[in-house]
């Protein structure tokens, strides 16, 4: 059983899961199929991997077989585990809890593509859709209190398979830097009565610097004090705390834009390694008024270093003005 | 001239630096030597860097010239910049400030040894002294709130050039992680009315689960909630918040503990890319109560991924008891 700790002085909580020191874990630069060369994400591959606990598949075919277009299963090498009840306890001047959660992983398609962008746009709703249901049903177990949906591409960005596929970690308590940013946002709330993420939205319409591109329902930004060269954050104009109270109308259409902006940063920085991280209110809370829900992608291209570990200050060479400008200016043929 | 902005959500500040776009940047697993194979680092290549600023040096041999031990110049490609006056505005909804501050190397050899390790502890006794004078020196500018010393090696923790060398980057206003640390040992202070630091180290020498090892003046631990595999802090275990306050004496064994831990991370961990950094009180400050100064010096063995930039959570998957006892049993030889 994993178990949860909490650095005494900053109150950070680390899992420490000795089941994944089993994973396979990429020394070289590009991701690796598992040992003996086979993709366990595959079709065909269904008994590689644990039970599945959602698809969209053809009519007539059965769970754990072929025939699926997206597939989540539970992670082989879990973070956290679903079985159990949450107990805590503290150890002198520590803090500890085991570690009860859950751990997903959402195969994106049956056959072996390694960039969601070149994924048919039909797939992305699924996707979109899928993470749409997995929180919906999550949030329904009072035990689970938030839900962080990311993915990881390229070994410089964690990944440890290639096959296209994103993951689901939930989490028995509110995570530091979502409580930070649900506590910045409740802030400028209390003062000005209005969201923070639509005055965002509006004054970068209304600057256009480091808009990207927008559709109706989306605003795609390099945002004002971006930590990395070329971060992209995806906002909702609508406000809306949850990404479980998205519609699928809106859904669908962030299945098109995403693989927008996916593709301009394939063809603008070479296929980078890159995270997308799904920013969303926690599981035990209903609408929000203060909360926004959003999508920030971060091209993993400058590595971290001791100045930005020490002090949470980062150092970015790449001005969002620009990255904005270079991606606007970048031209995909998403059809 | 760099720019500082602040995310208006989460209060984080970033350093837009355009400078440092020029800044040679390796894409291969080790890093380079300067474009043309020399290293500028090297004695001889004294005007391939700025003027220095200190050094420990041989009787009548000269600034700029050959003949030093340690030198510390100005970095190249800044982060922050010396010159000026600190000027804070707003841009609607957001705010930044010029970027006023300090971005100093310290050549820790003239001779090409990329590992601090391997340098004789005569060395590092100078090189912890500079690190003093340095701090001491700019603790006298009333600009400077906070100096961050660091150290990156391995392309994979973000050096750039492999002959060892540390950092020194002084920001005008206290980084939010330093913020953090202070604030939890201040609540921690408040509540118990001890120091956290001295409570670990005490609670740590009882237990005997994560001790390393210690000197009469230092323990080195693998810290209980560790966010990496075998992050190792160093606390002195007398109360000092300063690290500038530290004595001639203590720095000096503090050079043979250190040589001792990276030897030890060398062997165990088949010379890791590495990053470490002081935690110190700010530079506006004078003695605290509640804060204590120490080294952190964490392994690159993972990659940070999705999950851990959303939630700010880490997954470790090696437990800090199992990489003490690894670390407790490689044996070095300092002689």
């Amino acid at each position: 059983m994993p178990e949860l700790r909490k650095d005494p002085i900053v109150g950070r909580w680390v899992i420490i899961a000795t089941e994944r020191a089993r994973r396979p874990m990429p020394q070289s630069a590009e991701p690796l199929l598992a040992p003996g060369g086979y993709c366990p994400f595959c079709e065909g591959n269904e008994d590689k991997t644990p039970n599945e606990i959602y698809s969209f598949r053809e009519p007539d075919t059965h769970a754990d077989q072929p025939g699926w277009r997206v597939r989540v299963v539970p992670n082989k090498f879990p973070a956290l585990q679903i079985e159990g009840d949450l107990q805590k306890k503290g150890d002198g001047i520590y803090d500890c809890m085991n570690g009860i959660g859950a751990h997903e992983v959402i195969l994106e398609c049956p056959f072996h593509e390694t960039s969601m962008a070149r994924l048919p746009e039909s797939y992305i709703r699924e996707i979109l859709w899928t993470y749409h249901e997995r929180l919906a049903d999550l949030k329904m177990d009072s035990r689970m209190v938030y839900g962080m949906i990311f993915k990881n591409v390229g070994a410089a960005a964690g990944a440890s398979l290639e096959h296209s596929h994103s993951q689901l970690i939930v989490t028995p308590i509110l995570p530091v830097n979502v409580f930070e940013e649900m506590n910045g946002a409740l802030e400028f709330y209390k003062y000005r009565g209005r969201c923070i993420y639509c005055d965002i939205i509006s004054q970068e319409l209304g600057a256009d610097k480091r808009v990207i591109f927008d559709s109706p329902s989306f605003l795609v930004i390099a945002p004002y004090a971006s930590r990395f060269p070329f971060e992209t954050w995806i906002i909702p104009k609508q406000h809306n705390s949850h990404y479980e109270n998205a519609s699928k109308s809106e859904l669908d259409e962030l299945a098109g834009v995403l693989k927008t902006i996916l593709l301009k940063l394939e063809i603008a920085l070479d296929n980078p390694a890159y995270n997308y991280m799904i920013h969303t209110g926690a599981l035990n809370t209903s609408q929000l008024p203060h909360y926004h829900w959003h999508m920030e992608i971060i091209p993993r291209l400058t590595r971290v270093a001791g100045f930005e570990w020490g002090t949470g200050f980062y150092i970015n060479h790449v001005p969002p003005e620009q990255a904005a400008l270079v991606l606007r200016n970048t031209e995909v043929d998403t059809l």
